[in-house]
């Protein structure tokens, strides 16, 4: 799978500590969590201050980097602070550095990917990098996106959504993208815009999967102690695109198995929650793919009756 | 099963509309719900402007009314307005009433009863009703309370949830007895103060039951409309106490069916959204035990997987 995005240094401060610096950014974390089920090739852009550290825990993962530029100049910079309850969070630092003029090249073995994930960048990109790729080989395209995009660039986004088989949004976007506070409504009025397949997170609550045929709702993973959501609902999209792509499910055929979408939706829960385990990617140097089949079955244990 | 709390008359307005006096009533509520399901005995007191229209509802539903007490006087009146996502309620007026000297009396068919519902009234009341019980009777015993109770009576709230099989409480009033935020550690201490079975309400987003064997979650039920979210919570514990006591499940016995006591929390979760579609008791003068069966169908459907 192709996964585009940002590839950045966060500073984060939660009510359990404080990073000044650390790799983050949404291709990072969709790529490290994806990492788990498929190989996944970033499309990226960085400044000549990315660690070698840090190429090297992506490398390690097996993730393909021919995709990831680097020019003169620094990464994407990014720093907030999360509310006591991490409910919410306030944005202290957004310098776009070289991302400000990030224009999406895919490398040549790229482009017959069957599956593309388009992380939240703006949405004309997001088009442009599907533009580029093989449409007879691409199986299944989708992606994220976010408030500012939804409000400031609407337009443009509903041109690039019409082209997806699928949307991860939140359910404040959902709400903001389809004018219906009802999440039913809000759904039934998105999947008119194009997308076939709509998953809504619902942070600690969960997440709700919706398709022609019916909707599958899952109650969040309850965990002791969150640390860090930075990148949870990224590592989300990198389980749910992951497993599909792991599996060569094609979602958007008549016959597409209903239960395997169903489980890619585990998975990226699965995947959200072991992120805000630890600080930034932390809780990726040392996972399983054991631990997170275990996850899987305590999902299972925890909801069937 | 015997039901204690108030049987009143509510103002409610919320976004879909403002009805100035209706039936309500935390007894109310759990006893017609419960009445799909098994035969409640209510014990609470009304004044004499009580109306026969009210009483003949309740007795169409084969609620055993002898223990409703009648006396000189107002019912009970409560009035709130909801906020536009109805997440939110003011109360507007509270007129005790007659429910201001409730000195609940047990009529001796009642106390052999095995299963007892304690609904949201003084903590002490609630213990003052359970020791009128025949103890040798009693299989399981449990209840709800409220924020005001947790704060301005926690000694008698803690004498009285001691003797209790289950509690059935929202989450901010478990976050409030427990004095922990997060929901696992809350959950396990209020386990150490006595009930080993333990239902969080998180409103729209569902239910957490706990049990010393583990936990089971279930989403919320999707509405395209709220209409009247009044009652609910009430309406669960019905559901929840009316489906053990209908099946004779004891879950306080080791060897007790742990998918019984799952399905009484879906079976709860059923009859507080069928609760929300009208306003007050509305929508439980045309429902049947189809409709409900036909929703806990509805509730497979969209979690399993």
């Amino acid at each position: 799978m192709v996964v585009v995005g940002s590839v950045a240094y966060d500073g984060v401060e939660t009510p359990h500590g404080k990073v000044d610096r650390m790799l983050g950014g949404a291709a990072t974390y969709i790529a490290l969590s994806a990492s788990f089920f498929t190989k996944p090739k970033i499309v990226a852009v960085v400044g000549d201050d990315f660690a070698q550290e840090d190429t090297d825990l992506l490398a390690s993962r097996g993730i393909d980097l021919e995709g990831l530029e680097r020019v003169p100049g620094k990464c994407f910079f990014w720093a907030g602070k999360y509310s006591p309850d991490m409910n919410d969070r306030e944005t202290l630092v957004t310098d776009l550095n070289v991302f400000a003029d990030f224009s999406p090249k895919l490398p040549d073995a790229y482009k017959t990917t069957p599956y593309l994930l388009l992380g939240n960048i703006q949405p004309a990109l997001q088009k442009v990098v599907q533009d580029q790729m093989d449409g007879t080989s691409l199986k299944l395209v989708g992606g994220d996106t976010m408030n500012y995009w939804i409000g400031a660039f609407r337009e443009e986004l509903l041109k690039t959504i019409a082209g997806w088989d699928f949307l991860l949004i939140n359910d404040g976007e959902a709400r903001m993208l389809s004018g219906e506070t009802n999440l039913k409504k809000a759904a039934a009025k998105i999947m008119e815009m194009g997308p076939k397949t709509l998953v809504i997170k619902r942070g600690e609550y969960g997440a709700i999967l919706w398709r022609p045929e019916g909707h599958f709702m899952v109650p969040g993973y309850l965990l002791e102690d969150v640390f860090d959501p930075t990148g949870a609902g990224d590592c989300f999209a990198g389980g749910f695109m992951g497993y599909l792509a792991g599996q060569g499910v094609d979602i958007s055929s008549p016959d597409a198995d209903h239960n395997e979408i169903r489980r890619a939706v585990i998975y990226g829960s699965v995947m959200g929650s072991f992120c805000c385990e630890r600080f930034g990617v932390d809780r990726f140097r040392t996972l399983t793919r054991e631990e997170i089949d275990g996850r899987f079955e305590e999902f299972k244990a925890f909801t069937s009756f």
